[in-house]
Parts: C-alpha cells; structure tokens; sequence
C-alpha cells in the first residue's frame, strides 16, 4: 500500500471502511490496556526482589563509617549510598546529596527553594514580575505542571535530533534575564527517547545567562536504562562540562533508582557544585533531620556497586527489548510507507515518541480510548498542554505483558490509519468545497 | 542544706569551693556525653529490627485492595497505612495522608505551601507585608528555626501548667488578621514534657481567628510516647474539636512514627478536614507521585495493629522509665531544697524541662560541656534563641546509656549548683557595692 495522501479518494474511502469495521471488532474485545504511563511492569519489579533480603533482622545496620543507619542524622546521606548514586551519575559522591524516594520531589523543592529564597543569594524568583523557563517540546508532562504550578512562564523551545535548539536557547538566555531555568532530560529523553548529542551538551555547559541565578535543570531520570548492551547512547557529564567552561554553579543534575529497583521506594539524589550545595543545605536542614538512611542502605547492601547496579539494568533491558520491538514492528508493518506518521527509535528509556499528521493526536488518543487503550493524553508533553500542531503521542510500552502490548500496539495503529485518512478526506472535502465557492 | 539564697556569703563560698572541686574531678574523666537531642537509645532502636524481617523476597508486597505497593502510585498512602496511623493519631483514615519519612518535613512543606499558594485560596503568605506565628516557649527549636527561615515572624506565648496562655492566644488571634498560625505540642510537650488540658484544647477548638487562613499546627509528636502504663496524660482530639466547635478546617494535626520504629525511616503522617485535603492534594501532585509505599507496608506488616504498637511502645517505656528516673533522683538529690531549680516531671516524651535561676541557663550549658557533657544550647527552646530570662534548659535523657545518663546528670546538678552560687556572690558583691556608692 502506497502513501495516503497519494490514494484516491475512493481508494482512501474503501480502506477507511475497513479500518473502521477491524475497530469495531476491536471493541468488542472489551479491552482495558494501558499505554499511558513509563511504569516497569511486574517483571521488572521482581528483579529487585532480592533487595527485600538486603536487610534482615540479623544484620548489621551500621555504616562504614560508624553511623547507625536506624537513628536520626546524616543530612546529606550515607557516604556509601553517595559512592554508588555518584557511580551511577557519574558524579564525585561530594557532589552529591541522597534524597527520599522521589526526584520529582527533588525538583520541586528546588524550584520551590528557588521561588521563596533565590539561589545563592538572589532575589526570590517569586518577588519577580514574571520569572520564566524554556521548555524543550515536546518534554516531561510533571516537569512543565509543576513549573505552570508555581506561576512560572514556559516558553516552549524545539527538539531536534541533537537535543534542543541550541541557537535558540543561547538567544533566549543571553537576552532575558528572566529566564531562570531550562528543562532537560537528556539522555533516552522523555518523550523521545533521544540524547542529546555531546556537541549538545558542550553548549549547554558554554551558556552565558543574563542571570545569574539561572540554573540548568538536568534531570538524568534515565542514565544507566540502557535497552541494548550493544548500542548504547552516551552524554558527557554536564557538571564537570560546565565547571571546565567556567559556569561550575549554572546546574542542579537529578536521577534516581525509581526505575532502577521500586518506583516509590528507591532514593534520589541531586548532585551540584559545592557553592550549590552549601546554598542547599542551609534550607535542607530546616526541611528535615535526614532522609531515609536504612533504604540507602538496603540498596547499597542489594547492589554491592555500580556493577551489580549495570548488571541489573541488563536484566530490565531483557525484559524490555521485546516490548519497544514489538511496538516499532506493529508501527513498521501497519503504518510504513503510509506518510500518516512518524516515530522514534530509542537505545534506551521509557519511550517512544510518535507524531501523527497535523491535527491528528487527540483524534488517534480519543480513539484507542474508545476501544479501551489508554495512551498518554494528546498535548500533554507541550507547556499548558497545547501542542500548536496536534501530532506528537508519547508511547510508554514497558508496563502492559507483552501480549496486551501487541494488541494495543495493533489497536493504536489503526486509529492513526482511520484518523489520518479521515483527516486527508476532510481536507479534500474542504478543498473541494473552496474551489466549488 | 537550706536554700543557697538563705547562706551566709562564707558558706555559699565554702559550698562553691567544694562544688569547683569535684567539677575539676569530672573534668579529669575525659568526659563525652550527649543529652542534647531527643534521640532513641540503641536499646531503643534494637526494639523495632524485627520490622526487617516484616517483608522479604518471598512476601507478597500487594496491598488489600490489590495495589502493588512496589510500583508508583498512591498519593495519599495505602489504605491500611492509613487505618493504622488513624489508629494512632485518633482520627478516621479518609483524614489522614501518609507521607515519607520525616513529620518535620510535613511542617515545613506545609509551611512552603501556604507561603508560595496561600491556604484554600487565600493570599500566599509570602505576598503579605509581614505573616505572624504563635510561639509557645519554651518550644521545639526546629519549629522556631523554620519559621524563622521563612522569614514569618514570631511571637513567644508564655506556657502555663494547663500549655499557652489561652487568654493571651484568643485575644491575638481575634485581633490580628496577619497571625497565620500557632505551633503546638500538646501531649509530652518539647520540651517541658507537659501536656495540654482538655480545656486548653477545647478553647484551641474555639478560636475565633481574624484571618480565616489562620491554622493551629499541632505537632503531636510523642501521642502515645508514655512512660508509664497507669499515669498516661490524655488529650481529646483537636479535628473533633474543631468540627464540633464549627472550625473544622482550623487545624493540621502531624505525627510520625520516629520515635516508634526508626527515625529517619519510619513514616510521617498528616491529618485534617476533607478541604484542607483537598487544598492538600493540589500541591502535593505537583511535588511527588506518591510516598514510600513498601516502607509503610512494612510497618503495617510489623506491627499488625495499633495494639502491636502501643504494646511496642510499653517496651520503649521499659527502657526510658529508669533513665527519666535516674535524672530525676540526681535533680532531686542534689538540688531539692536549694532553690536554685525546678524541673518537670512528665509521663511521657523525650524531654524535662529545667529552669535556673535568672540569668544562669547558658552558663550552665557552657560549664557542663566544658566538662564533656553537650545539653541543647541554652535559649533554642525560644524563638531566635533568645530565652529573656536565661533560664531553660532541655534534658533529653533518652540517648546516653543509662551509666553515663547517671554520670551527665550528676555533672549536671554540679554545674547548676556552681552556676547558680556564683549569680547569688556575684549579686550580693553588687548589692554591696551599690550600697557604698
């Protein structure tokens, strides 16, 4: 089958039909999928098992150096929780800080700290008019919600095959010295799945803001999840390229083990330059005595090191190969060639991204929905949720058994067949009616 | 021995003289001994390792209703976390939100909240000229640093036998719509180890606050930390209260379970009306996707039922009622009938609560750590650190073993004894050179 928009009208209107009667067999099977959300799934949890057996009631809850893990203290966590995190990150452990189980929460609190007592000393951002963000799109749905939560503005800037636009970002900094931060996953990124290319990431560390209070927000939520031993994506670390171009403070770089071992209950952890962490620490020791030392410890314990940790990874990867494939196999057989969408082809990560026609993503989303699969809602990886073309979908694979996957992978492909090729009818209607005017 | 104040000059002077002299033997000691914080002993700590055996690689880690406590999810806790916790904080599960593991972390996000949003829609409190709270003193250092670090001003209320002046509350409340809130620690309070009385707590109930945004934060941190099992204090529930009294939304009620299993992994909880929920709920979606799911499991595993935990607790008591004691008998000892003291005796808590003579608390604090013993620094149980008599010392006698408690106590007497016939020399030599001038 040829490219849609190349069909007859006739052609088109046939093959619509008979999407449309597949659809229907489709929702008779009364189907409850879910393809909404980068959550491991059953298996992978499993893998982490064995972290339940860490620690026991028989075992010595004492750090190396001394510290009883069980009693209250240690601010910035355990000095061989920051080892193995700072392996992980690819960060000095005294760059370090461990936080609880969620670098979500790591992110809002700092843009929290930032909005009630500035950085390092600057004036709140909420004491301004109207302090700002850029916002690479599309991007992390909770990164721009939270950001529109604390009534900062995002400005929306465009993702390409390297990461963000570079030039585009170096303007906007340089210019408005209201823009204090910019969102960043840059590695298998959300939703994409792509990295930015080191040349990428040279130029970030190179930025010179208007402000000085402007922060890089550096959230590596995707690091070590490889899907392939083989082909694997690489980032230098941003803080030791920033430190090396003179902007050693210019970025707050997140990561956790939430999709490591449990989601909930693994540790984050925020690593920053000493002058950033002192600033940090002032307010962290008035939030809390300390964070959750004994899971720290449990994962240090469960891990051993970063090998272990690796070795892990590969055992998710395992899990997780066979699901991005046989989402990218239904899209390759059902829509190649057909010119009604696009979609990436990550190493690594949660995602995959697909871009339908213009003004097609809320259509397709509605669609699979109607048919009982839930997919990420259309715009939601756009500030405010408006995606100015309507195309871009974020498919989360890795949480449905792959055999629900297949459906739903099957299921999605038609509805962005029937969509499209309504859509392309619609505008040849439109098309026809202006000429007939 | 009579009261120091009713010595002759040469008596008070022989009695300091061989007080200098057996300070100078525990100086040779080598001495280093901590009552500063409200810490558990390790005898303490030994109590709740049977919570690591709660879970393992071979337990299901599903909750009743199915949820998969290893995956994300659950904002507001699993349900029976909440049953549990309701349990302990007397108040129904549907009020309660679980949190991670620090209660003081609650506060201050709480606090965060209502400064960058306002609380149900109110104006942030961070947008008024100048944001008051009540301070009862003495009080919990760490309240009064975060407060202060919000930059909200602070306004000290005199504790009575009964808790705040309650007279002095309802009219500064009534009358200035810029007093947001009170801090409370209504049961073993931190650190006078009293507890409120119920008619305090109704007349809590009844404020008639100037600004509606006003809310009571009732840390009620030690609710079942009794250290007996036949004199236990008891205070009615301030949301009942409140409900009843037509304030349903007056109040956040904190608690945690720090000085239960383990602090810094333990679980932290907040219970209070549907529409602060609700207001609640709004930010905390936008800070995390929920809280350590399988570290409450695990207490709910351990300890079945609330009366696990309050048994539980009766071993705690075990071990703290002979170290509460042993400083009282060295208080009453060595300083009954001196007049150079008082102190409290509480059923419950982590602290006593002693005060000096005017004019002697820091010295005091500085003479025991000269001689190895380390008491929290005289003047943080007020706001800014600023105690306006220099009178009020926190004991916390729960961390040393109890050899060394008896030892830090002894010393402490000592010191108190120095202290205090050094202010009554010194006053009468400037009584007397008064007169002759």
């Amino acid at each position: 089958m040829g490219r849609y928009q190349e069909m007859t009208t006739q052609e088109l209107e046939n093959e619509l039909e008979q999407m449309k009667q597949e659809y229907r067999s489709y929702q008779k099977m009364d189907l409850r999928l879910d393809m909404s959300r980068g959550k491991p799934c059953t298996e992978q949890l499993d893998l982490s098992m064995g972290m339940m057996d860490a620690l026991n009631s028989q075992v010595d809850l004492t750090c190396e150096d001394g510290t009883d893990c069980r009693n209250y203290g240690g601010l910035s966590g355990i000095e061989e929780a920051k080892v193995l995190i700072g392996d992980m990150m690819e960060n000095h452990p005294d760059n370090i800080i461990i936080y609880g189980n969620s670098s979500l929460n790591v992110m809002y609190d700092t843009l929290s700290r930032a909005m009630l007592r500035g950085v390092m000393g600057s004036t709140p951002w909420s004491k301004l008019e109207k302090p700002k963000f850029l916002c690479p799109v599309p991007g992390y749905d909770r990164h721009f919600s939270m950001t529109e939560y604390f009534g900062i503005e995002m400005i929306p800037v465009p993702m390409n095959q390297e990461g963000p636009d570079m030039d585009m970002v170096e303007r906007l900094v340089a210019e408005d010295g209201l823009i204090k931060g910019i969102w960043c996953v840059p590695k298998y990124s959300n939703p994409s799945g792509l990295t930015y290319s080191e040349r990428t990431v040279r130029r970030f560390a190179r930025l010179k803001p208007a402000a000085n209070d402007f922060r890089i927000f550096w959230d590596n939520a995707y690091g070590i999840h490889h899907l392939y031993d083989d082909k694997q994506d690489y980032i230098p670390d941003i803080l030791a390229e920033c430190k090396r171009a003179g902007n050693p403070d210019m970025v707050y770089k997140f990561a956790s083990t939430s999709k490591v071992t449990f989601p909930g209950s693994g540790i984050a952890a925020l690593a920053t330059s000493q002058n950033n962490l002192v600033d940090i620490k002032k307010q962290l020791s008035q939030q809390t005595i300390g964070h959750d030392k004994v899971n720290q410890l449990r994962h240090v314990r469960f891990f051993k090191d970063i090998h272990g940790m690796i070795q892990h990874m590969q055992r998710h990867a395992e899990i997780l190969r066979p699901k991005f494939k046989a989402v990218d196999s239904a899209l390759e057989k059902n829509l190649a060639g057909l010119g009604v969408g696009e979609w990436s082809k990550p190493n690594g990560g949660y995602f995959i991204m697909f871009n339908t026609l213009p003004g097609c993503a809320k259509e397709v989303v509605l669609r699979a929905k109607k048919a009982g699969v839930t997919m990420t809602e259309a715009g939601a990886t756009w500030p405010y949720h408006e995606d100015p073309h309507d195309s871009d979908i974020r498919i989360a694979p890795t949480y449905p058994p792959l055999e629900d996957l297949k459906i739903a992978a099957e299921l999605f492909t038609l509805c962005v067949r029937i969509v499209s090729a309504e859509k392309i009818l619609e505008e040849r209607t439109a098309e026809t009616g202006n000429a007939e005017e």
